[in-house]
């Protein structure tokens, strides 16, 4: 009845069968089709999300710690290279802020003397972040992002939000301040806090409060007015570009800067400059761990919203294949005066709410943004800092959700250490070890639980071939026969842990002889397991008592098969737990009590 | 019919019932009825172990790089401490041949001056082992250390081994050697090759074949000439005693010295001098890492051979007492001019052997090495290092074992993978780095396993209620209805795949209108995992599909409960599997095909 089976495993079937050169170049696929109607729909897509990004890139880049130019420079070249790798039809990618503050903290930490060395780490950050991901994708390593759990992530983003939120008060309160973490931050703030420029002040607080209601009140207002709610949206969009002209305006009429407001001041006209990041083995060393970090936390960032997007529309993404897209991307970045990239939430909401049907809406996108570089950069020099600081906290404030803690806590006290732990951790030390930690502590919980595993002993249900824990249900017993189902894989974090648990049960009842462990839950045994299973049977042995196995799995006994184990074992391997109880009180001519 | 159950995990019985200050005094409970037989046997047991441990202790000084005194003193107080707060009956505790290695490493690799810096150092290992040891007892932590598991182990003890055995070759060559790996020892033996001392080579050759002739050829050599198995046995055990003795004469007799003969020289007299190591924040920082490492692979290899000898006459250790026991030796070597030490391996099984009943013949065995330190220390001046060397040899290639690689490789390719790493990480860079990549390795390994786990699809054995693979069984299945078992926990790192296995499932399958997952294998279903399954139960409801979930474990149900999860489930959770394709069938109009 048996049919042999090679491997266990039974995988399902590829997410993506496309050969080479299909398989790296989705552009071959959709490209092959592409119409008219398609590209009205993708050139719509573009100028909303060009007139979105411009404010958002200059202001990331704030972030960044770089001149504003860098996030324009990073939303022309890597858009055109998601657009010929990439999966997603939706996906916008570019500078954001969770990858922006990682960017800070890695350069930044490095004490670099100039801005031009500075640029040039974060092209490099970018650079290895981008060959990181591409080797991931070749690898089709995509799966250890699931290793970040959602909690963490969650705990990550509302972190991060806060810490970015509050670094871009300097901004608007016109102070110096540094720091990469939330107590850095409020203690250099606190400091300088004597030296407020107050027009700074002014502008910054009321070009929040206007950027707030914008995104709160402008669409119900619209409405009102009778504007179509498709017009209202795109004018809510607009927000952040009206906030920039009307105080640059302010600041080149009142000639702000004489009254010690920060404007962004010059930035260079044309097209990003093309060049290849110096290699120097001490730096790149030094910025190696934070690019896997930034490329990870980007990843997942990416794909979730491209796969929520996908989802909509019934569409797939391809995950290895993404993790190439954005590589690509980065690399893209790194040679063309950028820094670290990924694909926004937002704006990928935005580029999908407009219609953009492929990933050619990203490639009109950066057009939009070139012509930009040429056309409005002489305009930017008056544009207030504390404008682009209002549209990063309104952004980022959005982000922060703790919620997540309440709901975590009422569901599983493991995920809200998790979640806790990386709000604070990243909160009080940057996000670096915030994540890292997150990241290790989830793992160390989920191993600690399989480490003591939950072991039910069962009985039987009566009228039914079903056996249920003792302690919860009313169930029929023999007393010489103890069934213990252990609801874990067997392996070396828990061998142990059986043995004692036996070793106990079995001597505080001295009317037992069979011992039956109930194998249902059982998906591995592994050689340390399988040591503690023959130790198990022998000692059993030696105290007269017989160990049988119920229900083992197949890819389990296929295994245990290979060792000697079955040859060794006092008792015998039933296929149903019902038949081994069966049997067992019939030999021990006993009937279940 | 369920009962309500607070908690759970139902945990076995406590291990040790005792009561403060038993719990954490062991001596106060077997030190209650200590009689005259027992005084006999356990001081049989000391005078045996005696004479095994002066030879050993000088040697695995030698072997930590320190002192000949330093493993007398290692032998003495902590012996004592140990027999207080130690639970096994039979554990011989004192220098160890993998701890002294790891001693040499972690105090070598800190380029000290002076051989008082040295043991200075080597003193504060030992403290802070101590105080790690301790406070994993006191707060219960024993099990972390199962995480080491049996195969990682195995071959870091072989791996070590071999190391020892390559390190002690200077000795037996009389040239100068050195490294922390086999690769740099080997090639500092090579450099130095040409300026091998023959005398020298004599004594360590032939010292070691006569003690590998009297480990394998003496008992039945004697036992040929009618002496009994016991005195056999005991002669045998006082091999490399003879072979110091011997050998020291013979240094003496022809003044091997003035030949270039390296002997342990001037070794002072008298009892240990008690000191406490002074506090060196930078020191003890350097030091705190190898302290860890040092603890816990010390307190697996005492715990596994005291519980395997307690198993022998039906006693039982409590590993948390054990590792109070270790950190109390520990703390009690460090302020006694020793280094770290643990319970010996081949030391414990002749203590037990030779018929020790309580730990009292630990603290016998440290009188006799006390007394050994005032007679016989002024002897041991012309005692060869080749012949302590020649001890070391042949004491640590029985611990090599290549055989658990053929072993694991029949059983577990993950396993295979884990102690392959650790022997040929251990060999070419180190134990330190060695044993930390095993255990990284073998739980990257599980993780990786239970984040791909096995999916089966299921149906009926005929005439059964029972449910198993389709593609191993011949079992009746229903074109509506398919039934998913997932053997394996749904956690963080799963959640993703398991999302994508059922789509590409179902959307392979135009004909299904039910999807069953069956549980009996999920023991947890985390925050992530959830969210998981509220997505697929969307996004098939959206299909047309319903979702429903069957034989949920009670500690997993209670906690479904608990979220929103149910309430939107668009199927129902059925007891059992065998009820619930009853009932869908029913519902479906349609018979088991």
């Amino acid at each position: 009845m048996d049919k042999p089976l090679k491997d266990g495993r039974d995988g399902p079937a590829k997410a993506n069968g496309a050969r080479f050169p299909a398989r790296y170049l989705p552009i071959l696929d959709w490209g092959r089709s592409y119409g008219r109607e398609t590209l009205t729909n993708d050139l719509t897509a573009a100028v909303i999300v060009t007139i979105m990004l411009i404010p958002q890139s200059l202001a990331y880049a704030l972030l960044a710690g770089l001149p504003p130019e860098a996030g324009l420079y990073a939303s022309i070249a890597p858009l055109v290279a998601y657009a010929v790798f990439g999966t997603s039809r939706a996906l916008a990618v570019g500078p954001v802020a969770v990858v922006s503050l990682m960017t800070a903290a890695a350069v930044g930490g490095l004490d670099l003397a100039s801005p031009v060395e500075y640029a040039a780490a974060a092209a490099v950050l970018a650079l290895l972040s981008g060959l990181f991901l591409i080797a991931m994708g070749a690898l089709r390593l995509g799966f250890v992002a699931n290793f970040l759990s959602h909690p963490v992530i969650s705990g990550f983003i509302t972190a991060s939000g806060l810490i970015i939120a509050a670094s871009q008060l300097k901004h608007i309160l016109g102070i110096p301040a540094s720091g990469h973490n939330l107590y850095e931050i409020l203690i250099s703030l606190f400091e300088n806090i004597g030296a407020v420029n107050w027009i700074t002040l002014a502008i910054g607080a009321s070009a929040t409060a206007f950027l707030f209601w914008v995104r709160r009140g402008l669409k119900p207002a619209l409405s009102k007015f009778g504007v179509k709610p498709r017009m209202a949206d795109f004018l809510a969009k607009a927000g952040p570009v009206a906030a920039v002209a009307i105080t640059t305006l302010i600041a080149w009429g009142f000639d702000l800067p004489s009254a010690g407001v920060a404007v962004v001041g010059e930035v260079p006209q044309g097209l990003p400059p093309l060049a290849f990041p110096a290699f120097d083995i001490g730096l790149w060393s030094e910025l190696a761990g934070a690019a896997v970090l930034i490329s990870i936390i980007g990843f997942v960032e990416s794909v979730s919203v491209a796969q929520t997007l996908a989802a909509k529309r019934r569409q797939r993404i391809v995950p290895d294949q993404e993790l190439i897209g954005l590589g690509a991307a980065n690399v893209a970045s790194s040679v063309t005066g950028g820094y670290p990239v990924t694909g926004g939430f937002a704006r990928s909401v935005v580029n999908f709410d407009a219609g953009a049907e492929t990933p050619a809406a990203g490639a009109y996108t950066a057009v939009g943004i070139a012509v930009a570089t040429f056309a409005l950069t002489p305009l930017l020099f008056f544009l207030p800092k504390a404008t682009l600081a209002a549209t990063i906290i309104v952004a980022v404030l959005s982000l922060v959700d703790f919620s997540v803690l309440k709901r975590s806590y009422g569901y599983s006290k493991a995920d809200f250490a998790a979640v806790a732990a990386t709000v604070l951790i990243t909160l009080g030390f940057g996000v670096e070890i915030g994540v890292s930690s997150g990241v290790a502590l989830s793992i160390a919980l989920f191993l600690l639980k399989t480490s003591r595993p939950h072991i039910a002993e069962v009985g039987l249900v009566p009228g039914t071939e079903h056996f249920r824990n003792i302690r919860r249900h009313e169930v029929e017993t023999n007393p010489r026969i103890v069934t213990l189902r252990v609801d874990e894989s067997l392996y070396f974090a828990n061998a142990r842990f059986l043995e004692d648990y036996i070793y106990d049960r079995v001597a505080r009842d001295k009317g037992v002889e069979h011992v039956i462990l109930m194998c249902s839950a059982v998906n591995e045994i592994d050689g340390s397991a399988l040591e503690s299973l023959e130790a198990i049977n022998e000692r059993l042995n030696r105290m007269g008592v017989t160990l049988h196995l119920s229900e083992v799995k197949g890819p389990v006994m296929d295994r245990l098969k290979r060792s000697h184990f079955l040859d060794d074992l006092t008792g015998s391997v039933f296929l149903s737990q019902y038949r081994a109880v069966k049997t067992l009180s019939e030999v021990s001519a006993d009937r279940i009590a």
